[in-house]
């Protein structure tokens, strides 16, 4: 027997990278289980692991402290008046007694107390789905349309434990589709919408559909997600980068991609360019895209026959809604009366209720032939369905309380609230970055996070390259064993040659102490490696 | 623009087949839309479509009558003597009401009774999951081990709306690791256990990751569960297939193995065999397979250094288990101290579970190296996480209540029942399909279907080839067009040149009604098509 070995996998498999859960994840990891034994952590300079690198917004707050904004958290100076919850109309205090993390700042707590209150809508709808009897014992406890969402859903579902329609439950499918059209003013069909586990499930599923391997090209905005290059490397597609300018608020200039079609062009591998990704608004960027920006870009797709994928899973995330609103491609190219096809995706893991751990989400196709999507229909009836639970989120993610029922006053004050505590925070850390020395930071106006970019000493460049490493990995290695943050180099979501950045989410306990750290951590590492700057 | 064409798509997405979800399943959801309307319903023979060709036991049955055994269904004729719910000792009579489908037979009522009540505890531990404060309002109510659980699994994983650690949660795969050192009898690692999306992700994965397109044969079983052949065409495996001997009650042959392992070599096209699925239970045969011959397989995978992908989803769903019992691999490769890499599939959507909506399942990884398995945590971080939903199904799955716990012995008869009821069920359906002319039906000792074998009359066959059809998938679409049964053709599952299978569930309301349908309408096929066989 030759034992198997890393060199008989599949090439493309060994090619993905993902930085997000990379090597400074795995690291955290490492770092969060030497927190749970005495003997270790007294080494440790830090007591607690905060995943700046990702966008979790429930992530857990008992035994190891809050990182985010968690339902079960709460101020405990702030008991003595405790925020009733909504429906159930107890204090939570049960769940607070177990949290012994100290809060320092107010929109935290805030943000924390509605994230509480602000989905028991959705906690409630799921826990009568999870247990129909339920609602015998709640029904004179919790509000009128909350029971009357459950008992909807459950007729037309039966039991969450079956799977559902491959493209997810009609009804709730339907639900989508008007969604769309109140957002868009454009008609939206029900047979276009497919429910997915999150969006990435959508994205990996289009690339995989379009994708003939080695011989398509997609153009992928840089700085990305990662999920696009590690999805095109998974499938032997070959990325078109485009650059995004950071000088003009990272905005999206139609000349990087009409280079970027070009260069493959001139290439002669024969490489045919074949989809448009957008992220908007962007991550890691958070960057809006306005209006006549995305014209030209429909238009171009049109010039070169490229489907437009769009991701649009932060269009809840809008720090400064009036002069940075969102627009969606569909309305885009429904309104030019385009013939794109667009494949738009969104998620209940981002927006207000960062669901994360349900796996939900939608995307919509348009323009799209009735042989390509009964293509795609084919494609997720061999993964069965999407889980019940997320499905059940979209469903309150696209029909939150309307004015006149009775949750609707106080689901729109808690999200409003949640949807200001961001905007501070962010602006807030944004302007603290700035005013660091080599820092110089974007202020987003939209999704969870930030990204700075660092002039970095040529004593720690020169040290990386001896390490092995990028320079921004070794800065957030640095930072992650200094202070416990953990956060994501620049070069997972690409960069120019010689620049480094890195991503951080505007997600964490404690605003003041956290860039605090931050800080501190930054003024050191220039000290340490011998600038000023 | 160029419109976006099938043409244009990934040649390998192309070539992907689901039976189980194909054709037949499309029509069958056509059906159930007329159904909906008052008009069509009046043309149509029959007054609701019976899922028979997915194993989905919670199946909905309210707007749509129950198709088999969904928890909230129960016979009205035993209303007189409700069962009350084991947890909060409502009788459920509420989502009786809403039910007009009446049930005609003993075993079912029992069975969704069960059913109701056997899943009770996972039901109670999900609604707390996804409500904490519901603590306090059942704590008077519900069993003190179903409390204990929720708060244990509370304390660890914090909200479900999170993600969790990419492999799932940390505890729940400690639990998994208990559960499978207690069944072998050798030691199992929490790392080496990876939560899935149910088992089918699993399956995609390790696929995804073996195979080098074009150039890694896989050894699949015909018949098998059609995810393999879809699965090896997205990713471009070439399948090796080994018939299994229906003659023998469908065992594994090893000479089969063989011949296919030297015709892969004769073919001189470079292939290289890289791993063996064995699926056992077997879907759709039901066949266990012996200690002897499972030790052979393994000498055999040592023998040509093959991975060894044991999917075990139904090890659970055993029908005469003195006679016929289940054997894991884990513990046969352990037991010969055998160095071959295997992982092993297992899901909550089948046994007496049937969880099939919450998307959960694990597999375990057996002698594989760190470096392959660090590429397997790679890609799951690509996806983010397996739904919490389905995480907390498996956590239940592989934690039963133990004797003494206050759930206990009401979950131990319960389960019984659950298990001599489906027994009796496929004995009888076995039975009655191999007293009709030209059918022939091994008698399956496990899993959830039967897979009959036709002899068809050559008027049918020639039917089908003028309608470019296989002359099981004729028989299958007549069959659900006059019946509203839906089953799967034998041509998805694979059978020798010129043979004719269905498979079907066992999993049905009202077995007698049920099976006397399947009885007229092939007495009629043989007379339409001019046969008395």
């Amino acid at each position: 027997m030759r034992p198997l070995a890393v060199a008989d996998l599949n090439p493309a498999v060994l090619n993905v990278q993902y930085a997000v859960r990379g090597e400074l994840a795995i690291k955290a990891d490492e770092l969060n289980e030497r927190l749970r034994s005495q003997e270790h952590r007294d080494k440790l300079p830090f007591s607690k692991v905060i995943s700046s690198n990702i966008g979790n917004p429930q992530q857990k707050g008992l035994d190891q402290p809050p990182i985010t904004f968690t339902r079960q958290t709460s101020n405990p100076a702030d008991r003595a008046s405790p925020a009733l919850c909504s429906q159930c109309h107890s204090d939570g205090s049960k769940a607070r007694d177990s949290v012994s993390y100290s809060i320092t700042e107010g929109c935290f707590t805030l943000y924390a107390r509605n994230m509480i209150e602000g989905l028991v809508v959705l906690t409630c709808v799921a826990a009568l789905m999870e247990y129909p009897p339920l609602i015998d014992i709640v029904k004179d406890k919790w509000p009128s349309d909350v029971i009357e969402r459950a008992q909807q859903l459950q007729a037309e579902i039966g039991s969450i434990g079956a799977y559902s329609h491959s493209k997810g439950i009609p009804l709730i499918r339907k639900h989508v589709a008007q969604f769309i059209e109140e957002r868009d003013g454009f008609p939206s069909d029900p047979e276009d919408i497919f429910l997915t586990a999150g969006a990435s499930a959508g994205v990996s599923l289009l690339l995989n559909v379009l994708i003939t391997p080695h011989k398509t090209g997609i153009l992928i905005p840089i700085p990305q997600y990662p999920l696009y290059t590690a999805t095109l490397a998974q499938y032997s597609g070959v990325p078109l980068p485009y650059h995004l300018s950071e000088t003009d608020g990272w905005s999206t200039s139609l000349e990087e991609i009409r280079a970027a079609l070009t260069k493959a062009e001139a290439d002669g591998t024969g490489v045919l360019p074949r989809a448009l990704v957008v992220i908007n608004p962007g991550n890691p960027t958070g960057a809006l895209l306005d209006e006549k920006t995305m014209e030209e870009l429909v238009w171009l797709c049109e010039e070169h026959s490229l489907v437009l994928l769009a991701d649009e899973v932060y269009q809840d995330n809008l720090h400064r809604r009036a002069a940075h609103p969102f627009h969606s491609f569909k309305q885009t190219v429904r309104r030019l009366r385009s013939p794109v096809p667009l494949i738009s995706f969104h998620s209940i893991s981002k927006g207000v209720f960062g669901e994360c751990g349900r796996r939900g989400g939608y995307f919509e196709c348009c323009n799209v032939a009735p042989d390509v999507r009964a293509l795609l229909y084919k494609m997720v009836s061999v993964g069965l369905c999407p889980p019940l639970s997320g499905q059940i989120g979209v469903d309150c993610l696209v029909r939150p309380p309307r004015a006149g029922e009775p949750s609707h006053a106080r689901w729109k004050a808690e999200t409003d609230a949640i949807h200001a505590a961001l905007a501070q925070r962010t602006a807030l850390m944004a302007a603290r970055l700035n005013a660091l020395p080599g820092v110089s930071c974007v202020d987003s106006p939209g999704a969870l996070y930030l990204y700075p970019k660092l002039e970095l000493p040529a004593g720690a460049v020169e040290a990386a390259r001896k390490a092995g490493k990028e320079a921004d990995t070794l800065y957030a290695l640095e930072l992650l064993e200094e202070t416990g943050i953990c956060v994501v180099p620049g070069s997972g979501f690409g960069q120019k040659e010689g620049e480094h950045h890195y991503r951080l989410t505007c997600l964490c306990p404690g605003v003041e102490e956290y860039v605090g750290m931050l800080e501190k951590f930054h003024v050191g590492f220039l000290k340490r490696y011998g600038s000023s700057a």
